[in-house]
């Protein structure tokens, strides 16, 4: 069992991890495989209940976010894509620069659009305004980016990481069972892969104090688990996330059930570079090669 | 054969593709499934040249931008990440807005990263200042940004597109060999989807008038070639590029081969979406399922 940060000094070493800007990495060579094994294992577990695979847009219109409450609940994450002017004296002046990266930094327009801060928005805001017949589910893996300071750290926080969701939008009852199945389906899959996770209660970190009743609300009613594993110096990391929205979004984005009720949601996260990190701490950057298996499908199997 | 307007307005109607800003697109259904498809054949014949498959991080250092001239040559494009600053003042102001959105708009900080414009410059970046033993490929897929202002077209000129890279390092000769072998290879490829390429001497779109002579260079040399598909109206669109860069990033990032000559370098690049509406509008949105073969294998094995 190793730290993170000796998983991390040793990837760095052998090139096989590296950094071209502040919680921005790239991965080559064996650990990159390794990473692609684990991705296909939490795609192969989320189809066995939904075929629903969906490619969401990279980035999400900040008229969704606003929506979704997002810049009360979570603004100090927000990223969002700019571009510069397209004035060509703008551009030229640029162009022309002894110091161009410095220009362009300082000559961006207002931001077109956000990056995606998490998978589900989309889901949302795909099926705004329509009434959902039968329990919707659906799955996708996206590039999420939250802005976290100077908290940033390889593999376990990145301003940009790989995110796998599982979405369901029904009744309230059924969208708690899904989240209740995925909590024991993740801690399997986890084993499956040699780590040992514990299941804990846990909250959103809301932003203060506009949303900081949400927090202790969510705790309150049990509405967040996070699958975490333990390091040897104690520390945890949280690897996937199992939370019930309640009726939230279907009332922000006016998504209904049969006979016009609210329909509620839940969705199950994975953080790709975090299992990654976990399996790799677990067996050695060495061993894990070997000894991760991929997720046997025959277990799930209906 | 259809036009890629009449593509899009199926896909639309059928909510298999949506938009959530200008130049940003998901798909769902059969048309994800069809591009995933795609997506995996390049992969695979990618990887019959090389197993070196990176996986490139999502945003890319300006310093790196700045080193291969990229705000002399194509600042129109530039997409970079900014994130809101950590004063709580501010987002709390931000929190509480009437109007979220527009106030986060206009509170974005100096980007922190660029968003990468194409994948090979991970490349440069990651083997500045090495010396190659022996001429060394890679590829990886990620996702490009590139502002084209109202050019914009769903999966023809996306804000953010998907691209598959292979990028060559080596001796000048090296490298045209490469390229040229590559421009056959995708032309097989091309075809085994049903496709009917043609391969063109193109020149990139330099800003002018910083760069404009080098356009004329590169075309004067032959350094740049474009496999073109052409819709029913005679409009014609690139799915392909082959680029020499000869020893240009070379010379940037100082990358050298054995015997300290500095390397030349070549990259082959495919615009996913865009093999993707080439597909469709070649096959129709229905038959396209059936009739588009993932390229076999073993027409391209050693």
């Amino acid at each position: 069992m190793l730290q993170p940060e000796e998983v991390i000094a040793i990837l760095r070493e052998r090139d096989e991890l590296w950094e071209t800007a502040p919680g921005l990495i790239g991965l080559r060579g064996r650990t990159r495989s390794l990473m692609e094994r684990i991705a296909c294992s939490l795609a192969d577990v989320a189809h066995e209940e939904t075929g629903g695979e969906w490619s969401v847009p990279p980035g999400i219109s900040f008229e969704t976010l606003e929506r979704a409450q997002y810049f009360a609940s979570f603004p100090q994450w927000l990223t969002a894509a700019s571009h510069l002017s397209s004035d060509n004296d703008v551009l030229e002046k640029i162009a022309t620069s002894s110091s161009p990266a410095s220009a362009a930094k300082s000559a961006m327009e207002r931001p077109g659009a956000a990056l995606s801060p998490a998978v589900c928005y989309h889901t949302y805001e795909a099926l705004a305004g329509q009434c959902v017949t039968s329990p919707t589910l659906m799955t996708a893996e996206g590039v999420c980016w939250r802005h976290e300071g100077d908290r940033l750290s390889p593999l376990e926080r990145g301003w940009a990481f790989r995110m796998r969701e599982i979405v369901c939008i029904g009744s309230d009852y059924y969208v708690e069972d899904f989240r209740q199945r995925w909590m024991i389906r993740a801690m399997d899959v986890a084993r499956s892969f040699g780590l040992e996770p514990e299941m804990n209660l846990a909250a959103d970190p809301f932003f203060a104090p506009t949303a900081r009743g949400k927090a202790a609300l969510q705790r309150m009613k049990a509405l967040k688990h996070e699958l975490i594993v333990r390091f040897p110096d104690g520390r945890t990391m949280a690897i996937a996330s199992f939370n019930n929205h309640e009726r939230f979004f279907g009332e922000s984005f006016r998504i209904s059930l049969v006979g016009r009720t609210t329909a509620a949601s839940a969705c199950v996260a994975f953080g790709i570079e975090r299992w990654l990190l976990a399996v790799l701490a677990a067996h050695g950057v060495d061993a894990a090669w070997e000894s991760a298996r991929p997720t046997p499908t025959v277990e799930y199997a209906a």
